[in-house]
């Protein structure tokens, strides 16, 4: 391993754009990995790596010399200065390790067959990225993204989907409307107020796809005449909605609760 | 209202230290309350303001001008150029009103009856905002925040709480495991692997103190090993764990499905 101690580095200048631009991400096909537990992951999936770059106190770490040892052998890997590594991570707090992937090709545009999350403009990498794995956690295998929700495959997207992206099939720049002609179950959307029935009385034991809008702005209004459901999820006095993330965990493991009862709850020698 | 166009302004030089420290929000006993949704539900909640401040645009916007007639009538109020309350801003895309409103005295150390939440070093203001966001709308109406926790009314933690804190009993600085001396029911930690029940087979039909670490680190040892009750929610393959915020939503909403449940499915006429 060569020492590289510039910003003018081109692997370093490299890394430092694949961090911060979007457009630059698109422009050479790849994007960056964040942090031991996401690339842990990556590695358990089996996802192909392009290289590896740790920090000098990263590489010091057991933590990530554990990663570096499973990783394939035949990985290019760098060291970087610490202050280096500071420069092309794309969080505020480094964490010593990242990997370069290239972004991967879109998924095959077949029929949805199985519940799906539809996420419409949410562009908050934070909560696109959780909402990913909360998905992915309960069973979903397709998520359907809009126009308007920021780039799936950006680090701070990866880092807060801690592995969804590599058991999921995320559907960007998705027509989701189009994508869900013929979907054999019910698009349901979370509303408040009237029309709306609760969440615990829908029968969910079925392919669900299931609409969730932006913070603040919600569904866009073609969305949600589309939905053939509205339920809520019946609140304390005072509060009035919850956090994206926090109403898809509450519906999608609510789905994933009915559809596991369902299982245990048929006599064992019934058929 | 005098137009003030200077950063040496002392309203304007307050409200940007307010916004940005948490030891000038000690020092001055006031926050900020940003947004027009957090100050309708602080006005919902009949929470005392000291002072509301509007940008220029923000006071030409419909929802805004609604928000500023519904405030009493003797509530000071100013208006800034838009540069100049983007500076005094805590948030990155400015909302156009806030409002400063003093740091409330700490609730009563009664002990407590009904359900908990306890936060251990929960640092990210948006995940500790959410957590209390979500246990509000659950139903939840105490909260321990362990030392090692954000500081609950900064302007970024009362932003993702969305009105929780004008509902719940918020204890910072808290020593958990004294406050849960004598507690009437169990000590519940979220956890993976051996000796781990199900969540939904787990009776929740009664007061639970849950018990939530940090994303990555977890909960601390003596809290982890005073837990009575350790549960697992159960997950797809190649996904580990959820977002703290996922979970405890997942959580909470299914103690308040358990409760509800009970409710409804007891003879409307037993006693």
């Amino acid at each position: 391993m060569k020492p590289i101690s510039s910003r003018d580095n081109p692997l370093v200048k490299r890394l430092r754009a694949l961090a911060t631009s979007a457009r630059e991400r698109r422009k050479h096909g790849e994007t960056l990995l964040d942090g031991a537990h996401l690339l842990a992951a990556a590695l358990d999936a089996g996802w192909p790596l392009k290289q590896l770059v740790a920090s000098e106190g990263g590489a010091a770490r057991a933590e990530i010399v554990a990663l570096l040892a499973r990783a394939p052998v035949a990985l290019p890997r760098v060291v970087l200065p610490d202050a280096l590594f500071a420069h092309v991570s794309p969080v505020d707090a480094p964490s010593g390790v990242l990997a370069v992937i290239e972004l991967p090709a879109a998924p095959p545009a077949r029929a949805l067959e199985d519940s799906v999350v539809v996420l419409d403009g949410v562009q908050d990498p934070g909560n696109l990225g959780t909402i990913l794995r909360t998905a992915a956690a309960a069973g979903v295998h397709d998520a359907l993204l809009t126009e308007g929700c920021a780039q799936a495959w950006s680090p701070r997207v990866l880092r807060a989907g801690m592995g969804a992206h590599f058991v999921l099939r995320i559907h960007e720049h998705a027509d989701a409307l189009a994508r869900l002609a013929g979907f054999p179950g019910p698009k349901i959307a979370t509303a408040l107020g009237t029309g709306a029935r609760v969440l615990y009385d829908t029968d969910l034991d079925r392919p669900v796809a299931w609409l969730f809008g932006a913070e603040g702005q919600g569904l866009s209004p073609a969305l949600l005449a589309a939905a053939e459901l509205r339920v809520l999820i019946p609140m304390a006095p005072g509060i009035e909605s919850l956090n994206v993330g926090a109403a898809a965990a509450v519906c999608l493991f609510e789905q994933a609760r009915q559809r596991a009862a369902w299982q245990t709850s048929r006599p064992p020698h019934d058929d």
